[in-house]
């Protein structure tokens, strides 16, 4: 007879984004003829630049004859995208990772949620407190419990230090910076003090860059390996969803260095990078060629340019909706080198989402959602039309 | 100290294809100037077909547009494509599977090794032998030992029954039909005959139905829904890679109809659709919007006859090779409902590929390869050009 695996049955189901769906189709069949304007989406709303479009229509016309025609592809990814990787976002910051380290894959998400196979069951785990749920319910479904949450709250500038977790015994970290859903960075100080532990305790540290993109600030470490040492204790997971509006197109990669490994049971060191390479050709069969190509073209001249022109046009919006809140005498945090504007909202959050719905018609992120520590939040979204943020700010500036 | 998952370390390496890539490499180096032909790959080697690729440009275009643009997907797929899958692939054909127990993947092999995560670690495995060792593999990598090897051979013509290995006291059994590597077809009795047992005995078939398309029998089940009783006891794969040449662009879909379960530990059943559910939501985030348009064209007039050509000239492809072993007294199986030839080589697997790389220059895969019940066959693939398949016929024919 069958079992399953009850570990599914402890995750808590995450209502948020249902929950929110729910209290904006009330609205809207209440209030016939407004036009609700959403600032809680987390995914992009810009089209693919130009250089993406014309690399992908070459590479649907390689898929439509003999001679160009590709198939299965390495469960890596092709040399061509992880060669172009490695020069453009590694070496050109004088960060040194190669072609061979870098594992293309159909998104961050799966990585994120895929990395924790490679780890033995009583591996504990600590995660950010709000946290992007991916990293926490992938432990449980595998049978993980007693996760540590690390509060990221103003105090500490919503980066959590080692030192304050260290006696927990902590095996498996998860960072995410820029971060979701705060929009905090974290200094290269205070990842190097997350690098110095790791390498001092023997864990990990699995680095989420996935907003690496909306960087601007000078010092802001862009990967992890900015740290010294981070290549013996650390994983980089990177996408091109938000980098280049990726989300539908489905192409990420995650960084595993020749240097970084686990124990096995009597203490020797075991390398996680062919590890990690034993999954990917298991269990996965390679990204699509067309994404691939098309992630390629990200970093052609023209694909840079495009690319960055299209962050920059969120980075704005993401200013906009800062300014607005700072004028209305609400303390804002991100949505500098972040999508994500993170505003105390000095009342619980599902208050503050109903108030900002019912007046304005205006959605929002309740941070309570992600977390204890996110109460008293809102997360706000960037990705917008210019038009709809401008529209969105007249009108929450009358609600408040 | 993080420690790692020690299961991996007792999968057993496939070298098969590195071997063969060796011997090849080894045999090209001491005959300059000839050319070898390969028949022992199973990945296609036709372009995609028009209508796909009209789909797939028009996708494209999608994406570069801010109206028409998409971001992330249902993590299920869009009803779009299910809903074409539910009536094309099941309802014309008389079976009963709605559009939302199709779960949208980005392909078989993932689906393939994913699935087992719904289990228990102590589910009693079984699947056949020969073995597409990605069933194996993910089983073991899961901590699950002891897995049962099903002999697949001539006597029961390369499909074993469940009456033979009922007292093994089996949970999940993987079953892939028309078979790689036999290239063997199931009848409906056959496979009727796993699914009363599955029903009585509270287990589960895993149904690999990746080359359902080169059916050309009557008769030949095309689904396990097929048999009745199967949406309480078994799950199906599917895949666009060898019904319409998406190995590259990835795409497939796994069903799991609303009745079939598994139980918890204190034997209540527990509906394996929801759990799915939640591991696509939580550690997928949906396949490429541009593949799923493509598979869509499967499904449209000029689709389904133009993909039916390409697995017809497979077929084809598969005729000439099962007639020219057979014309030279060679018992051959498959390669009817199936791109794979399966022939008694009557000497040792390696023997026979050496026979055949160094007189005929032709590249085979020994049977052994995928199992030891393979010992003594070649898997001979039709997924290659007519005019190398006619010159490896003829190269052959003077060589044994």
């Amino acid at each position: 007879m069958l079992h399953v695996n009850e570990n599914y049955s402890k995750i808590s189901p995450t209502y948020l984004f249902a929950e929110i769906a729910h209290r904006v189709a009330a609205h809207e069949a209440a209030n016939p003829g407004t036009r609700t304007i959403r600032l809680g989406i987390g995914d992009v709303t810009e089209p693919l630049c130009p250089a993406v479009i014309e690399a992908m229509h070459r590479a649907v016309d390689d898929e439509s004859r003999r001679e160009t025609f590709r198939g299965y592809g390495p469960e890596q990814g092709y040399a061509f995208l992880r060669e172009r990787i490695a020069e453009a976002d590694f070496a050109e910051r004088g960060i040194a990772v190669s072609a061979d380290e870098i594992f293309v894959s159909d998104g961050a998400k799966c990585d994120s949620g895929n990395i924790q196979e490679l780890f033995s069951q009583d591996a504990r785990v600590a995660v950010g407190d709000p946290v992007y749920p991916v990293y926490v319910d992938t432990n449980v479904m595998a049978g993980r419990g007693g996760i540590a949450l690390m509060p990221c709250t103003k105090e500490n500038g919503f980066v959590p230090s080692p030192g304050d977790f260290a006696a927990q015994g902590l095996d498996l970290v998860y960072l995410c910076y820029p971060n979701n859903p705060t929009g905090a960075v974290a200094t290269k100080g205070q990842l190097q003090a997350w690098v110095d532990w790791a390498n001092e305790s023997g864990a990990l540290v699995v680095f989420d860059a996935a907003y690496e993109a909306f960087i601007r600030t000078p010092g802001i470490p862009h990967s992890i390996y900015e740290c010294e040492g981070a290549r013996k204790c650390a994983v980089e997971l990177r996408s091109f969803s938000k980098t280049a509006g990726f989300t539908g197109a489905r192409c990420g990669y995650t960084v595993v260095p020749d240097e970084v490994f686990a124990r096995d049971s009597s203490g020797a060191k075991v390398p996680l990078k062919p590890m990690w390479a034993r999954r990917q050709t298991t269990k996965f069969n390679g990204a699509s060629y067309i994404a691939q190509r098309g992630a390629e073209a990200v970093y052609s001249p023209e694909g840079r340019e495009q690319t960055k022109a299209t962050v920059d046009f969120y980075l704005e919006n993401a200013r906009l909706v800062r300014e607005a809140f700072a004028a209305m005498g609400y303390e804002c945090f991100g949505g500098v080198d972040s999508p994500y504007v993170w505003v105390d909202v000095k009342r619980p959050s599902w208050d503050f989402f109903d108030l900002l719905l019912s007046r304005a018609g205006v959605v929002t992120t309740p941070g309570a959602g992600f977390g204890a520590a996110g109460e008293g939040f809102a997360r706000i979204s960037a990705f917008n039309s210019r038009e709809n943020v401008l529209e969105a700010v007249e009108r929450i500036k009358k609600a408040l």
